[in-house]
């Protein structure tokens, strides 16, 4: 079963896929100016983006891992995600709180999916 | 391969099934006002019962990842965790330290079975 | 399928396979002395040899989850990183900050490969 890699530079592809599995690397803001819920925002369309690449959609997403530069952001978060999770289809979660390569990011998003 | 997901909320799935494959979100204990000895306890057994209700035992744990909200507790999870862990089967493992949803929270764990 | 554990002792086991798919614990280097680079080189050496084990290599890395204990050190790990990485066949990757198990633990990497 071969790997097939996404966007990819000379340090990392956004998505690699193997087997019916599909896992990204931790997705940022387009725009570090934003708050948390922007933030937000625009990782879950970067998520979407990936997933529609792979003939997927959010109903796909086994699981998700969402690292927060600070905890307090956490409900700032989750009101952009239970408006964009797919409710009947929700992904296993964990959240914790991380800083990241850059003190601008305020979430990073990592899923895996499958079909 | 259909994706199967177990005790769904709005927000997250607690387990995740998918060609024998079955991931959890990050259990957290009922009673916050344990210590985290106590915490894990409680977590190890809610991750015994998802697994149960996959047909599955912690035989079938592929990898765990632990975070603890103060690393000092390392040697206070890792004694529950020795207790508890199939000593003949035991899981890949990473564990480092993160902040929680909640500052009560001491341990979240996350695991990934398969049979 | 059959679960395959190695490098197992009664905690965890250095890493995990199944279906084609392997998993290690995170790594740590051997000398805790060394900085943020040269820990890096020690634990792609280990990952490097767990997957020779395996049969696998590099290329097979579908993804990667780092942390360091100081994100100031994320271009030094990087240097490193860099070098070594497939650049046909990079990983999906993860890179956040926290502290470990020792504190002159300055990274440790986890990887899911498979073929």
């Amino acid at each position: 079963m071969s790997i097939t890699r996404h966007h990819k530079n000379a340090r990392m592809s956004q998505g690699v896929s193997w087997n019916g599995m599909f896992v990204t690397s931790a997705q940022v803001a387009k725009d570090f100016d934003l708050d948390a819920a922007g933030q937000t925002r625009e990782v879950l369309d970067k998520i979407d983006a990936l997933l529609a690449e792979q003939g997927y959609d959010k109903s796909n997403i086994v699981s998700a891992t969402i690292w927060l530069a600070d905890i307090a952001d956490y409900a700032a978060m989750n009101s952009v995600w239970d408006a964009w999770v797919s409710t009947d289809e929700p992904p296993a979660r964990a959240c914790v709180e991380a800083r990241f390569s850059s003190p601008r990011i305020k979430v990073e998003i990592q899923i895996m999916a499958a079909g």
